[in-house]
């Protein structure tokens, strides 16, 4: 149990709050990880919103937690712990003061300003905290990814915050490392004897990041359409993966040390020059298709411009192959994808080892086939080690693929997995190894800054794919250049 | 399909043809494995056992087949391919003519000779089938092991039954080796660059094979006093499967160059001396227990020797340390084990691999414990990977073992594995790599020759366990000197 704590929400009527804090914060409560006393303060922009929002959150608990996590003796013990208020955080007014003044009487507990607010607003929130004295020693800022727009805007939000709040002091989040396989990813690396042995270049033929979305715009058009794939997915969510499955392995296990590790893979990324954008990368934006059984309309659609506008080239889908230049990945592809109105949902990671080097059993006993390891995010978290082994069914040695599997799901019945509950309260704990480092987020950006450079200076005009598909066959071509497909989401 | 062809059983009557080969046969027949006008000649020695024989095999499929493997229909055409005869095998009389006119109907035929019958009778019975001019290019003889007593009993059997066979056809069955999982056992290794890279001294810690029986003399009370455990079992079952988990890759897949390679294999095993047989070798004998939930009474007592009789010291149970003197597995100890009467039925191999290197994970969280690899063959056929993964039901990183698991015989509905069916149509079609060369034979004595020496020499008493126990704690101790435990049939 973590100790006492007060957390502040700004922006605690948005969107990420409703949908993903709160419900975190009520399931470290229904599980009894909250410490009693623990305060969930959270402002909106107007009184009203304020006066009627634990009935905001009731409905939106409702909505967005599972069913039977609902109850409502619970709720009206979890709805004592919050305290929203008005606040507008752009206005520097008595409203801080009032703040300070309700934090202060806890002066000597943990503070979490959580910024569920566009980055845009970083900035003049923490001057405002730093100006009504709220900023404590044992304040904490959580900021969630992506940062910025590219390096230099990036780089100009984390100096602003820097005024206020030390490096160490500052949790950026990444929700995709609360999720439970990804904090796996390093206890199998490093505490397994075959997986250690067999991570480089050596073994590993090559390296497939995949995350597949089925939605559409979900109402951010016009937020996305600033930022496309690249920007919004690629540049944190997959290079954060990436950077888990390259990194060396520490000598000790503490933030310090992963993220320095982290800062290494990603400074070893081979730069993409704009020049060469279209011989490594490789953008789509959907259009009409079927999605699941529905038909749903194109990306310019959606975003509903008109007919005589100039057509948004944002792209809704982006493949990558990058090389990490180092020792341990000489030479190894690593491939990254992600895409809106795929085919189905699907985050998962597959390490592709080599083929053993003599062919032994013959042609008749079926193409040989290297292994795989197959890590899922989503939907489930599964983990699935594909072998060859003997075809049980028939006399003569015909080999054909099995796959050993562990669902952690279903291992783990009582772990409702919520990444943002896991990375609050590794916030409030002080255990910093998930979160990122200002460096991570400037090294991140400084390798995607050529290529949207590359693809501003291309004449390659986007290529569309059909909404359900797997996106471009350009992004099949990349691999079948070198060789080598994509998994599709447990197709095998 | 195999060719059309006939079988001759010698020992039709006994124990062996009634429990393991009609019932292969049968099952061969029923899954439309066997060519129309196979014929099935079994031999009994007298007359009145052939006249009842199709009665005594339809009694002996209902008792071992599995229920819905039996059908009356089936059963009728079956039976017509079966041909009782009455033949002494030690007498060279008419009969042996009267076999040679029933085989000449079909002279081009391949001719499996199948000696289910004691050793002793083999030379007699080979003579007696060349002098009735039975034995064509076509014949093969199929005999079990365990041949002999010793390496100079094998060496005088496998020479009389030379004088009428080629090496080339005769095949040697050890039944395990007709196991779908043992066989399988190559493909994994060689198919598989994750397990062929970590296959050696420098990624294996140890080895284990244990085959472990709940029943006790189930009758065959004089023969087993003669013969014990060692060379019952380890001698033939566990030192071929540490052959096939210890061989070197073969150049290309067939019976010469397997049967090459686990010559090898016997040939560098390292002599246990007479002299030092107690440090590596642990026997025992079963003295009363409970075994299952039922009371069972000691060995001694099962043998029915009388109370002034010198008490048999005939071990039912063995335990060594074997090391393989070669580049690949110097220094690695393969342990293995087998007894009857053990607390659970199974037969299993264990590649402990090592642990790695740098313990990244501070105590807390759990003791790194080492990757296993676990291939079942009994009771059922499974492969487990053991890995190291994190406990999900924490939110530190604490690790627990996870385990990744394939059970063959869920996959395989339909194969209804029968390592005689396999073995007797494997003869058939000559394909002969899971049979065993005669100079397996006689390096596999050859090893074993002088650990029984060493136990006639020795002061050391029989050491009992009892009946239902995991064998003596002598077998404890080998490994627990070494730091290493027994992975006890599936009690992780």
């Amino acid at each position: 149990m973590v100790d006492v704590f007060d957390i502040v929400i700004f922006g605690g009527g948005g969107d990420l709050s409703q949908r993903k804090l709160l419900p975190a914060l009520y399931r470290a409560y229904y599980l009894n990880e909250l410490p009693q006393h623990t305060r969930i303060i959270t402002t909106c922009r107007n009184a009203e919103k304020a006066n009627i929002y634990r009935h905001t959150v009731v409905e939106s608990l409702q909505s967005y937690l599972n069913k039977d996590e609902f109850s409502e003796p619970r709720w009206q013990g979890f709805k004592q712990l919050i305290f929203p208020i008005a606040l507008d955080i752009t206005q520097r007014d008595y409203q801080w003061e009032q703040l300070h003044d309700l934090l202060g009487k806890h002066l000597s507990r943990r503070r979490i300003y959580y910024l569920a607010v566009p980055p845009a607003l970083f900035g003049i929130c923490c001057k405002h905290l730093h100006e009504s004295l709220s900023i404590t020693d044992k304040s904490r800022l959580v900021v969630e990814k992506p940062l910025g727009y590219n390096a230099v805007s990036a780089e100009a939000i984390n100096s602003e915050i820097a005024s206020y709040f030390p490096e160490s002091c500052i949790y950026r989040i990444d929700h995709y490392l609360g999720k439970e396989t990804v904090q796996n990813l390093l206890a199998l690396r490093f505490s397994n004897f075959i997986f250690e042995q067999l991570w480089d270049a050596k073994s590993i033929d090559h390296v497939q990041i995949s995350i597949s979305e089925t939605v559409g715009l979900e109402g951010r058009a016009g937020f996305y359409d600033e930022v496309g794939a690249l920007r919004d997915m690629l540049q944190n969510h997959l290079l954060q993966l990436l950077c888990l499955i390259a990194m060396e392995p520490p000598n000790k296990m503490n933030s310090k040390t992963v993220q320095a590790e982290k800062i290494k893979v990603l400074e070893a990324l081979r730069v993409i020059k704009p020049e060469e954008v279209n011989l490594h990368c490789v953008r789509g934006q959907y259009c009409a298709g079927v999605c699941g059984n529905e038909k749903v309309p194109a990306y310019l659609q959606e975003l509903g411009q008109n007919a005589n506008d100039k057509p948004s080239d944002t792209e809704t889908f982006v493949a990558l192959r990058v090389y990490i230049d180092n020792w341990r990945w000489s030479q190894v592809p690593f491939y990254l994808r992600t895409g809106k109105r795929l085919k189905s949902q699907c985050a998962e990671i597959v390490i592709q080892f080599k083929a053993v080097s003599h062919q032994l059993f013959d042609e008749k006993a079926g193409a040989m086939q290297a292994n795989k390891l197959v890590i899922r995010l989503q939907p489930e978290e599964t983990m699935e080690l594909i072998l060859m082994a003997k075809n049980m069914d028939r006399r003569d040695i015909q080999l054909q693929p099995a796959s050993l599997n562990l669902n952690f799901t279903e291992v783990h019945h009582q772990c409702q997995s919520d990444a943002y509950k896991r990375l609050i309260l590794d916030a409030v704990a002080d255990k910093t190894s998930l979160f990122i480092h200002r460096r991570e987020v400037q090294a991140a950006w400084l390798w995607i800054d050529p290529i949207i450079a590359g693809w501003q200076k291309s004449a390659v005009p986007i290529t569309l794919y059909p909404a359900g598909s797997w996106g471009p066959i350009d992004a099949d071509e990349l691999l079948a250049r070198d060789h080598r497909y994509w998994f599709n989401g447990g197709e095998v």
